[in-house]
């Protein structure tokens, strides 16, 4: 197996990225890497070429680009070629920690989408108290979603957490304002009901106050409530790790008490890294393409790295393929 | 003035609720207030009469009621009679801590709309970091919304945050998937356009993971995806609490080091309290209604009539009123 990954996406490329690629070659049996990026910064950093090969790029595709845009310009950009490798079947899978809205558009333009699937979506996985995390998708990919949409979505969703999460019969449930059927708007009403048809364990509508106490194993939801839910958990806990340090800083009091908790507090941090669970992948690609988060360090670059390969040594893009040829979506 | 309070809504009525009552009384002059629900069940807890006068009422519309049923069937409820006293010029406003829905059917059918108001919007004050908070709409009231009801949503919101909260010319965003212009679904790019144009400072895009810092201070969305946002960031509040409090217990090292935090920690969920900025206004009624959380104690039903009690003060209805009449919202 061959994963492409982007050396030069996210805050610390090409460092963490071709680090992390050094340290899943030699975890990893039958791994082999093509790290896509500037040779010259690449070289140095690569102290073990066991199973890794450089493809150079001239290019890097910033942050600051119009995704679009810079996919059709910067032809020559790390991304681009990464996305390239997969589309000639050179690689299984490619990863990416750089521009997000870039890689979608990499993903859709080069890699292509799985026939059937009209809109891939971008699905993390997310913490939860107890450790075990759920999917949630789309947080992004698609802001204008229709009941079809959220029905494949489902689907896809319930294939990643049982093939690559190892969860049998995954509960899926569709984010809504209420946790009563017929609660919703227009959208989740109708998707309501095709969730009840679909080849999935469906467990009926799931409220945003209890994503983290971990009501279900895959959450449904269009691409603009997703991304909605998805930053307010980020800036909700920001906020409060914030304030909660401000407290602890306080007086000297506070100080010694902190020092006391600080081991275990930090634990509490770990529980909530996003790094541990890998990155989002785009699901509906006609091969697997994963958006690693852009502040990745080694640790989180090797998730993804694991995560591309379970997906690909399971076989998901050709589960999700036969399974909605199976079944017939109703159409708008 | 008078303010009309369902005295039997909420997870502490009545004796919280009759509490904060004669708090509130003691506390503001000129201020008469109806207490509306069991006269059997108030009577005792009303020690001092000063300025409260009860109004019998048979029924209770519960938390389990299904809304629109229970506000046409249940004439004789606490809720129903006290949404009358406004309807019938007896009161100036009114304030429960009941179902939610059932309150906001009764202010739709019997309190009524202000003329040109097409739907009104649940609208919280929530916390940010420095203390300040904001106030976001609509969070559940409509939750299939088109543009001309998010700038009315906007309007009215701004038109608060001045006159109640003393905020000189308030920040107006829009919740939306990224800051940039351009960003968003179908109804969040139309209703841009449309804020451009609104008698109101308005800021731009905002996006869910600035809102606890601040980023504006009022905060205009669906009541899809501010139900979601809402509930997102209680969901994650309440489960690193959850968490923390957990890590806090796990040894005797961190059991000390959380006594030595414990007075300052309470000050930091106090600064989250909602308690401290009233209740939900439900934003383009004919007067004043609150919706005070379900778990509200005395001091919180004290904020809310302060709330209502501003509200009538600074004459925000016929403020709405004239600022909508001056203006041509384009209709879709």
């Amino acid at each position: 197996m061959r994963l492409a990954i982007d050396a030069m996406g996210g805050d610390n490329a090409p460092k963490e990225i071709v680090q992390g690629a050094m340290d899943a070659v030699s975890e990893m049996k039958d791994l082999h890497i093509t790290l896509v990026g500037d040779e010259a910064q690449i070289t140095p950093l690569l102290t073990s070429k066991t199973n890794i090969e450089i493809l150079h790029a001239d290019e890097v595709i910033t942050g600051e680009d119009e995704p679009v845009r810079a996919v059709r310009r910067k032809k020559n950009s790390s991304l681009v070629l990464m996305a390239n490798e997969v589309k000639e079947g050179r690689a299984d899978a490619c990863i990416s920690a750089g521009n997000t809205g870039a890689l979608m558009s990499a993903g859709l333009f080069v890699v292509g989408r799985i026939s059937g699937i009209e809109r891939p979506a971008l699905s993390p996985t997310l913490p939860t108290i107890d450790g075990k995390g759920f999917v949630m998708l789309d947080v992004g990919a698609n802001v204008d979603a229709k009941p079809q949409h959220l029905v494949q979505y489902a689907i896809m969703g319930s294939i990643y957490a049982e093939k690559v999460r190892s969860i049998p019969k995954p509960r899926v449930g569709l984010l809504n304002v209420g946790t009563e059927d017929g609660k919703g708007n227009d959208l989740t009403k109708k998707t309501f009901k095709e969730l009840e048809k679909a080849p999935i364990h469906f467990i009926g509508n799931v409220e945003a106050r209890d994503l983290l106490d971990g009501v279900a194993d895959v959450v449904v939801t269009d691409g603009f409530s997703g991304n909605i839910a998805l930053k307010t958990i980020e800036g909700t806990a920001g906020a409060l790790f914030k304030i909660l340090k401000e407290t602890m800083m306080s007086s000297t009091k506070t100080k010694i008490g902190a020092a006391l908790l600080k081991n275990d507090l930090r634990g509490l941090k770990d529980k909530l890294d996003y790094s541990e669970y890998g990155g989002a992948g785009l699901f509906g690609l006609a091969s697997p393409v994963i958006k690693a988060h852009g502040s990745s360090k080694s640790r989180a670059i090797v998730s993804a790295i694991k995560q591309a390969k379970y997906m690909v040594d399971h076989d998901v893009t050709n589960t999700i393929k036969s399974t909605l040829k199976s079944i017939d979506i109703d159409k708008e």
